[in-house]
């Protein structure tokens, strides 16, 4: 790495992690159209639902956490305008219909389901208390804001967590991108990676590119240059071989949504790196807020698989017959520990995950 | 699949095996470029072995066998262009130079190396007899085509030993691309799953889109559709987990060159392939030709990995940091057998190998 890259590393982290999402003017939700990095940094601004749900299925908004903030902040959004128009329509069924539809923009991250519940109940709680539409547009706001402070705080607490398990001078293997891009913070797999190299423990990472999308070599490689954090994108197809030939010391991932037993729903490439890294005796850490956990699952078997579009893996190429499932399932036994915000927890998984909830 | 699809099935087969080369009009070569597929069908007239290093080392001309083919060609070409002008410098300096640069165009796959020796051989011959230089130049051409027709019908040999390892209705994945884009005839695995589709057995394919040049994507998917063969491209990280869903029941891959050991150097992304497949207890079987293997190693260990630009992963993203092995080695004890225009070899391979070539 050249010296005048290093000079990155001095970006105030404040800079870095309030970046993928805010608020705008008049309650407007600010989003960074992921789509278009690296190459433009474009904000889009987003005043309904509607727009937020298709921003969310477009991946303009992406990463388990973040969806779910992010459609927090939408129906905050969609409230305050409503409430400025005298608060026509901000009834029971609009919550419920808001939440619904945000709900099923995207099947698999149980973050987005959650968050949008936790906004339907406040909204619940003041209309049946009969508050004015200023007021209600005001208690889901801060809700959506709370929603989104904790998880930063959790990202902190997650990496804080998870350097520990980094040794000096490690490499470090990420799939996807699980950084201020995917969170509301400093990441979840990417805050573990970035508190170490804070830490000073001179970590490097190798990114998968993580097709078809690329989050790895557009959003990963993006943020750890401006973390300057030293670092390689390679194919998904590459990492075994790097494992054979002794570059990875571990492998840390975040979660979409993990069941009761330990299962771990994720980007499709996440359960090949699992037995990839089982067999080559590399540890395999998840590391993820409590909000990604389902209990409601007992196993990961009937976590939904959104199946995407053949054209994100066709490209230009016209007529090409697809398979392109975005998220796979790694059994637990394949994990070697999971990294939560309240600390890590080793096998048997399924009894520090019910801990985790009590 | 859709009926109309089915018709591609009726093509000749002699219509695709003879497409990636050939010869045009003076004794140019005719190369497909194949960096242009699947989008446009262009051909390139190549009459120096120069232009020949740059369309090997820009892949236009890919596949092991292929590249060793058209090296053999290039020479051909040049020598009847020389010997048209009079013959200067067809002399055993040229022979050597041509042969060596050829040779070294790309490092890995040893059927480059073995057929311009082979043709250095036969030129030098030639020489030392005092051969007219449209002698010497008709020699070469005779030479560069039976390395041409023996490729072919090692091609045939495989498909048939192969195919009688393929179920009825058996999903085979493959990777990278192992056609007649690849090789002289109908391909090496391609050439197996070609012979059993064309026996009935029902295939059906699932090609990984090989990162970062998208031969499967790009050329496999292309030859699976003309050859009318059920199929669906999958990004490379998908393997693992249509394997644990019982999608696969087969792989097959090709190789760029084999050890004594019957350890097997192959596109990037082959080794986790297998290594994935023995974790599923799926058969991971390698097909290759005679001039694929190289007894003078007596591992994998020495095989010279190519690795190529950044920029192939790069695309379009500026200043990434990546890191690009075009090749990986899988160590004997990963391949259930290896298919060879001889039979089959199953293990121990090392014996099968030492008696392939007695």
């Amino acid at each position: 790495m050249k010296p005048g890259r290093r000079a990155a590393q001095t970006l105030p982290l404040a800079a870095v992690h309030t970046d993928a999402i805010g608020w705008g003017e008049n309650g407007v939700v600010r989003v960074l159209d992921q789509t278009l990095l690296p190459g433009e940094v474009r904000y889009l601004e987003l005043r309904s639902v509607d727009a937020m749900i298709e921003a969310i299925r477009a991946l303009r908004v992406r990463g388990a956490p973040l969806i779910g903030i992010a459609a927090a902040l939408a129906m905050a959004a969609e409230a305050a305008g409503a409430a400025e128009g005298g608060g026509v329509g901000l009834t029971p069924a609009w919550l419920n219909g808001a939440a619904s539809r945000l709900a099923s923009a995207r099947p698999t991250a149980v973050n987005l389901a959650w968050a949008v519940q936790r906004m339907r109940r406040v909204g619940a709680d003041a209309v049946a208390r009969g508050e004015p539409p200023a007021r209600l547009a005001r208690r889901l706001r801060e809700e959506a804001q709370a929603i989104w402070d904790e998880d930063a705080a959790m990202c902190d607490a997650i990496g804080r967590a998870g350097a520990a398990l980094v040794p000096d001078g490690a490499s470090v293997l990420t799939h996807c991108n699980t950084g201020m891009l995917a969170t509301g913070g400093i990441g979840t797999a990417f805050g573990v990676i970035h508190t170490a190299h804070r830490q000073g423990k001179g970590v490097d990472v190798i990114a998968t590119e993580t097709r078809p999308l690329g989050q790895g070599a557009r959003l990963t490689a993006w943020e750890l240059e401006r973390a300057g954090i030293p670092h390689r994108v390679i194919v998904d197809g590459a990492a075994g071989w790097l494992m054979a030939q002794g570059e990875v010391d571990l492998v840390i991932t975040g979660a979409d949504r993990i069941a009761a037993n330990g299962d771990v729903a994720n980007k499709i490439g996440t359960y090949a790196l699992a037995v990839l890294a089982r067999a080559h005796g590399i540890p395999f850490y998840v590391a993820a807020p409590r909000t990604t956990f389902d209990r409601s699952l007992t196993s990961g078997d009937p976590i939904p698989i959104e199946e995407r579009a053949a054209r994100e893996i066709a490209g230009s190429i016209a007529g090409l017959s697809a398979y392109n499932p975005a998220f796979d399932v790694t059994p637990a036994e394949l994990v070697t520990a999971i990294i939560t915000d309240r600390g890590v927890l080793h096998p048997p998984l399924a009894e520090g995950i019910e801990r985790l909830s009590s």
